[in-house]
């Protein structure tokens, strides 16, 4: 039996985390200040990000230390386990070797942690009381809830409406540690009432819902805000995934020719792919390939341009590909990543070549997630089953060309709260949304005045 | 930092399930036939058993070899993880050391795959094409469901009514993995249409699930019945939870002056107890500790005696603690343990005084699972949450009684698909029933009449 689980030992946890940002050639342009156009600085964000953070944000350092008291809730999870997918291998016919990062055992079920734990060590640190937050999926709202019991603090969490719907069991979940959680739009703030005014049954977005919580934090004196994607500190903290997978390749004496990660706002991409990127920049032959739903197809069909990161228009403007921050992804059940833009290191990274961006319909990654639920045993999150999909693609690919390639994937989370989706597989009601150039176009449309890049 | 992971490495996987019964001075007396009384021989079994599973049901051997399939199939998951819980520790403020195995990390997320993975190999092995089994709280009719699909075998799973309802989820995750799902009572069977002649919302019980089950196996030639729990070669295959266990405590220096373990129909107990059983009997001071809840409470308050593994008297009369084949117990969100017998091993070993049997009310089995919750992390699976009350009592006593005491309990699976239980809890609709005597000794009166032990 060939092996299949490469562990790592407690003492074997990355002690910091890889910025890659001063290892681009091209670095993407600064966030401008929505009133003025003009480069914001680290001050500017002050009001809803405590010090430690905005640093991080801006940082030209390498490696970041993790302080012990992170490391110390680290471990209650990590490091994650990295597993030989040689059943789905087999089924594949495939001569390729599959690989994948689990980071469904973190307590919350996702990645989501690695950068909550930090986000709340850091405000409780600063003396913040309270965080508030958006969800989507409420995998990001479970890790914050999550993180902040852990360090003793308050959390809000404002859950895109359709995922409340979708999934009660989440906001269970955040209960039980301790959290507050309301559905987006909602009344308790200015942008939500503005668009229940507009649309009372609204489906919300990830992007209202972060109007929500930023205003929530900008006007509560003890509050900060917490954002679970996109900005620059969450996708370092996440580079524990990638990191970690390095050094368990090490010991396999094996390193891969692909690696895959599904991209929402982009923080579980960055943690696999960024240690990658980094050979790959400094003349490596390795592929990254990033994965998005067709639904809302940000990286294969959007613009790398200005665009604000939520729908009021309340945060600066960030460079990224875009759909328009007025852009309402369908109601897909991959909730995590039903975003508008994307992290501005990832778009960078797509602009300059370094990695691929493919985009696959739901159904599809259905189709793989229960494939690999038959093989491998485990159920993905549906966001996951797009990176399945993804490994799945290039092994196929390997068969038809006869080579051995390495693939390695991040199975970012497991399905176990999201088995209502399942469930509309099987009934034959999981819907395809081949989204018309028009819906696009629109959203595009109303950002048309917004500043450009270079 | 103390150490809080004792991960084994994929190559420490137990090659041998251990056998106590060879070790135990008095032994369970043997089952008896339900038509003559008499005691019956391995060939009874065979309509709804493999003969290789029969085996092991009597055998004498104190090692059983684990097939190199199985452990093919066990590395998908196994090692599992034993864990300090240091931060529950410092919540109590206790000196002594709680560690626990956590087998909530399986594709079904509890012990549950160990012996179903087992049964579903050997049923291969001997032909079988299709297999009929019970599920109380879903996670055995997943465990099942899982192996099935790994071997290439139907599964057909009858699920408590209640359970259905409550856990709409658990039916998804079956259905994942391929198997076929109905409410019991059903109108499939005989025994089935008898109970809802009698009560058309019945709530369902374990009891008359096996009953459906082993009329579904028995009817039909191509299918054999598979049961989750209570049979000695269930309990066989679940020791690899202590042998992993206890080879984790020797890299630590360590080793329990208590196991805990809840009991349902006794597997996951067995498998975490009984390779500390073996050192008590020869002579170790460890205490074992058994906990079931206090509306189920069956080796607290049932007899040892004679009866029915099922509710439609169609299993051999073993010999267990019981609360009387008819006793139908309460709806409580643990149910896994809603189950009126006791497996005959762990019966007979409380019974010659080496396992302390103890119970708890379903709101204290919920504080403690929230505690848990709130410091490690994991939300524990209802069932659970009972070893992790007991857990917790044997930690109080240690301060109190200011003794360093190390306690080790078996974590069997994660909540991730109760949270509707947690939902009662928080909205204080969670009922505590305190049992009346006078329904245990109508069920009690019913069995009157069947032979006694001895």
């Amino acid at each position: 039996m060939p092996e299949r689980r490469f562990d790592l030992g407690e003492r074997e946890i990355p002690r910091k985390w890889f910025n890659l940002m001063p290892e681009m050639a091209e670095k993407p342009p600064p966030p401008l200040h929505p009133g003025t156009g003009e480069p914001i600085g680290p001050d500017a964000l002050a009001p809803i990000f405590p010090m430690a953070l905005i640093e991080q944000e801006v940082s030209t350092e390498a490696w970041i230390p993790i302080p012990e008291e992170i490391l110390d809730i680290y471990r209650l999870w990590r490091p994650t386990p990295l597993f030989r997918a040689d059943r789905l291998e087999k089924a594949l016919g495939t001569p390729a070797r599959i690989y994948y990062k689990y980071e469904g055992v973190s307590p919350a079920g996702s990645h989501k942690p690695n950068t909550a734990v930090a986000q709340a060590f850091y405000n409780a640190k600063e003396g913040v009381k309270r965080l508030a937050t958006e969800t989507g999926a409420g995998q990001w709202g479970s890790a914050l809830a999550f993180a902040c019991n852990q360090l003793g603090l308050e959390c809000k969490v404002y859950m895109v409406r359709v995922s409340y719907d979708q999934k009660p069991y989440r906001r269970s979940m955040m209960q039980t540690w301790g959290a507050s959680v309301i559905p987006s739009p909602s009344n308790e703030t200015e942008s939500g009432k503005k668009i229940l005014a507009r649309d009372p049954d609204s489906a919300g977005s990830l992007g209202i819902a972060i109007s929500e919580a930023v205003e929530d934090a900008a006007k509560r004196d003890d509050t900060k805000y917490s954002l679970g994607s996109v900005l620059n500190h969450v996708l370092l903290h996440q580079t524990v995934i990638g990191l970690e997978a390095k050094k368990a390749f090490e010991r396999i004496g094996d390193a891969p020719d692909v690696v895959v990660g599904c991209t929402g706002g982009g923080s579980n991409f960055a943690g696999i792919a960024f240690p990658y990127l980094a050979d790959k920049i400094h003349g490596g032959k390795i592929r990254i390939v990033a994965v998005e739903p067709a639904a809302c197809p940000t990286l294969t069909r959007g613009e790398f341009r200005y665009d604000f990161g939520d729908t009021a228009q309340m945060t600066p403007l960030l460079p990224m590909y875009t759909l328009g921050h007025d852009f309402i992804p369908p109601s897909i059940h991959s909730g995590g990543l039903r975003y508008h833009g994307m992290a501005p290191l990832v778009s960078q990274l797509v602009k300059s070549g370094l990695v691929e961006p493919t985009s696959y319909m739901q159904t599809e990654c259905f189709d793989a997630g229960i494939l690999f639920a038959r093989t491998e045993g485990i159920l993905p999150a549906p966001e996951a089953t797009h990176a399945v999909k993804g490994a799945i693609a290039e092994a196929e690919r390997c068969k038809q060309e006869g080579k051995a390639e390495t693939i390695l994937f991040n199975l970012c989370g497991h399905g176990h709260l999201d088995l209502a989706a399942y469930d509309a597989y099987f009934s034959g009601k999981l819907e395809d949304f081949a989204l018309p150039q028009s819906a696009i176009d629109e959203a595009m449309g109303k950002i048309d005045a917004l500043p450009r890049i270079g």
